[in-house]
């Protein structure tokens, strides 16, 4: 039990470090060496948890989309009301940028890797498709409970998820230029303004 | 004249060598060398036009903003209806997209270099604070004109230009995975509905 404890410690320490020295100095440029060091752990340690660098990359990169994936599943079970399943999507989305803030060079880590890698395309950027997948039910969902008009639930679906993305994008690049602060919820409420119907809007 | 068009020429075939080499190989791992060779240039001709590969790079990103510019303003002299300003503007955006089809690296290496450097940030990033400037006028001028409802004009525009941020970066990194030909124009559409007043969506 405590050797569990410290194993899932130092994979975390090691996950941490690599992700200081990846925003430093850019995902090639860092080596396991310099995130052993970082971490303070042998590289046994490191490749007892993860075979190469490209391979802690992949397990950020999961770990991150998964636990978004969980808390949809949770939002879902827990809200039956369509619109308010939305409002609070747009609460975890403002952690999600809280966490983003100044963290550019990381996600666009992410992404580029993605435009070289099919592996890093898969656990970066098919992740949209799930996303949107869910949100295209939802809104389905909310059709048929009346919450929402008869929008197209995969056009619907995509803008939310590129506003999403768009709004992580330009609080990673622009975290000084402007306060943030509400501007993600106001966002997916405008957005939702559109789609609600008239018993949805008078319900708020 | 004969000589100023060829310079305009040659000006625009080494700006497009530099697009091809940096999508390719990268904006680091691209040299000078390498540009003027794929353009069919000497190093004195692209010395000529412009003083470092940093500038070319500027200069890229500089066109390409001008351009988006130039349409906001003849949109905003051609169209009072606000509403129909935005639609317009969504035609535009879908023309943005069809270029940025497939072409993930140049836009990342955009927002990287910006990341890393102060001019680049200034080329690549500060646009959005202008476009953000230029909607929230229009959105008071929709409110004023009775088109807009009484949104806040700063959050307004800054979900616009997420999501218009948003749908560059997804629709370039996803070229293959949906069909986005209507999407953009939908997507701002449903944006408007939330803003639009019942005189205006009546109007549609």
């Amino acid at each position: 039990m405590a050797h569990q404890l410290r194993s899932i410690q130092t994979r975390a320490r090691i996950i941490g470090a690599a992700v200081e020295q990846f925003i430093r100095f850019g995902y090639e440029a860092t080596s396991v060496d310099e995130i052993c060091i970082a971490a303070n752990v042998s590289k046994g340690a490191f490749y007892h948890h993860f075979p190469s660098k490209q391979a802690l990359f992949l397990a950020l990169l999961q770990d991150w989309v998964q636990e978004l994936e969980q808390s949809l599943t949770a939002i879902c079970q827990e809200i039956e009301w369509v619109p308010q399943r939305f409002e609070r999507m747009a609460d975890r989305l403002q952690q999600v940028l809280e966490q983003a803030a100044g963290q550019a060079p990381m996600f666009l880590e992410f992404w580029y890797q993605a435009t070289k890698d099919p592996t890093a395309w898969g656990a970066s950027v098919e992740p949209y498709q799930r996303f949107r997948s869910i949100f295209a039910r939802w809104i389905e969902e909310g059709n048929q409970q009346g919450s929402l008009k008869a929008v197209d639930p995969d056009v619907a679906a995509a803008t939310l998820v590129s506003l999403g993305v768009g709004l992580v994008l330009q609080v990673a690049l622009e975290h000084q230029g402007l306060d943030w602060g509400t501007i993600p919820r106001a966002a997916v409420k405008l957005l939702l303004e559109g789609m609600s119907t008239a018993q949805a809007q008078a319900e708020r």
